[in-house]
């Protein structure tokens, strides 16, 4: 289905894939209290889902990624951000799972989001979107997992915020969850975290085109002030040893410097590229959105302040991948969520992938975390006996 | 001395202490090529030079720091950034020792910098200004030294950016330096570092109120771009540890989430706070200029791209001092200039004090570090033969 979404200086048509309307019967409560119905929910499927409807894999993505796990993405041009993960032969095999990717909720890859139009005032939302939280985002996939008519997930996927909502699903709806893997994720978002998310939203609304959160309306753009939020994610994605091995302070395309404000550094080219693409393919309030349903993710606290206590009616079994430069989702994190599902005698297995790539590690060539991601889901395909 | 400069929205009339104007009778040919001449340098002493001047500390200040030490400071009305080490009976005695502490050149507190009157155009500098270097800071330094007849310092003491100029006065002018403390230092910016100075130069230079550097002549102040800058900055001062323990995810003077993008969390209201007292007492091209100086920081390329050869010359007792939990300015950074040393025999004492603090625990009481400072001057007083 095409839409047309605004990036960048553009408006271009999009190819959003599929797009369910949900909520049309029931409204959804969100945490925050608003009700939302007759919302889209933009999502794509790869594979096959098999007749016994055992075989679907709902895999999460992490803050500024969407539905186009694999294939050319309709905005970039560019390939899928899990080529390497999913696909006929790959750890995560669509010639045997049916693999199912929404964007989320508060998105803007064509799922209810800020620059959606409200259909009662024609205009955009912006800021009248309501504050959406993980267990909104979840709650939304479990609306759209009805719709497919798939009674339980072979396995709930995702990396970062997408490992937020795999372990949000085992809380909300643990019947429906066979298996999960939550990778570089946490039970909740640290003050660091939340410092991070905090001045990329800083940098957003510091900038005038950002027009109070109306730009849409007022045909402008933020997107300087995006460029530096990004920026500043960016770097917290990658770890200190990375940043020195691949960059170090390698001058670009010069012999000395140049005694001025350029990218005399190869890593501020770097991280200028960053910023700019970034700019073309995602909007500044849904990031504003998103981050904050990041800052809000606290399991711990939806449970009575025991992590535990948001295991205790799992029978999932869990794989927490960590890896171990990441700084900004620790492995000290995903122990503590090894802690609490060995306190609830769930079935556990944490594996902290050695690498210097840090937090970004998931999206990138590390066989030791193919192998596991493989090996896992092989497992628990002969445990429950899918052909 | 009084000086009328631009501080956030206001002008104030400001007593920066004494101004010595320096290179009256010889240019100093800065790295970059310029010559500059009569330019002025302020700072502040404490304590009283004894009639042998041979109780000289130079104290030589962080990024955002200045020579306000010790005291009131003119324009915040907060006592001085290292009251806790400076003063009658501090580590840092002033009843021993004669304490000098010069703004750095780029700076904003009186010295030669970007907001400074071009006489020859009447006009502040702004970009115009040449761009300057650590080294280019310390000859400055050399000059007032000079000027004040002081032929060696009994120390040189600076911590951060003011580390690294105490590493490049032990290069440069190995005869005059008796001992140096470079704390929480590194004879290098390393990649992460130059990646985090350049989110700040963009934030600062993506809000249009920055001018393209002419907002002193435009009477416009790019407050928001600062206060990013300033808040991205911060975050990487403090450890995760130091934020969970100070912060963690309480919230601000609230019982439930707001639901919105005001300050929800203790740790955001602290961050824009942060940011907006920045902006009250502090230049942003200044902020570029002297960030850019500690990019291009790097001893070992200095010195034919082998560190220990920057330290060949020197007699300096060193005190190479950092804090386990500083991932900015990390251990590691610190071991590579104590290896440096060893290589060339030096004398060198290596301290790494275990807190949770991250870099800024260098301005916080942390009685370890306090000792060590105090032990280590006193053993060189006794050495040297200071009364």
């Amino acid at each position: 289905m095409n839409k047309i979404l605004k990036f960048g200086s553009e408006f271009k048509e999009i190819e959003v894939g599929k797009i369910v309307v949900l909520g049309e019967n029931a409204a959804l409560r969100l945490d925050s209290g608003a009700d939302i119905s007759s919302f889209p929910l933009a999502y794509q499927t790869y594979g096959a889902l098999n007749t016994e409807k055992s075989n679907a894999v709902l895999i999460c993505h992490g803050l500024t990624a969407d539905q186009y796990v694999v294939g050319q993405h309709p905005v970039t041009g560019k390939p899928g951000w899990w080529e390497n993960m999913v696909g006929p032969g790959k750890p995560i095999d669509t010639a045997k799972y049916f693999v199912i990717c929404p964007n989320v909720l508060g998105g803007c890859m064509g799922s209810f989001g800020p620059k959606e139009t409200n259909l009662k005032t024609g205009q955009p939302y912006n800021l009248h979107f309501p504050v959406i939280t993980i267990a909104d985002m979840v709650r939304a996939q479990k609306l759209l997992v009805d719709y497919l008519g798939i009674p339980r997930l072979f396995s709930i996927i995702g990396a970062s915020m997408g490992g937020m909502q795999a372990l949000k699903w085992a809380d909300l709806y643990p019947e429906m969850v066979v298996s999960a893997i939550p990778i570089a994720a946490a039970g909740r978002h640290t003050a660091q975290n939340i410092a991070f998310h905090e001045i990329g939203r800083q940098a957003i609304m510091a900038d005038p085109d950002w027009c109070e959160g109306n730009y849409l309306d007022e045909k402008k753009y933020p997107a300087k002030g995006l460029a530096v939020a990004r920026m500043t994610a960016h770097v917290t994605y990658l770890s200190e040893a990375k940043l020195a091995r691949k960059f170090g302070r390698k001058l670009q395309g010069r012999e000395n410097f140049t005694y001025g404000f350029e990218a005399d550094f190869e890593i501020e080219s770097y991280l200028r590229h960053q910023g700019a693409s970034f700019v073309d393919r995602f909007d500044p309030n849904s990031y504003l959105y998103i981050t904050r349903a990041m800052d809000y993710f606290d399991l711990a606290a939806d449970n009575g302040g025991v992590l535990a206590n948001s295991f205790a009616r799992t029978k999932a079994a869990f794989c927490v991948i960590c890896f171990t430069s990441d700084w900004l989702f620790p492995p000290s994190e995903s122990k503590l969520l090894v802690h609490a599902l060995n306190a609830t005698a769930a079935s556990v297995s944490y594996v902290e992938i050695a690498t210097d790539k840090g937090h970004d590690a998931f999206l990138l060539d590390e066989p030791d975390f193919a192998r596991t991601i493989a090996g896992f889901l092989k497992g628990v395909a002969r445990k429950v006996k899918i052909s």
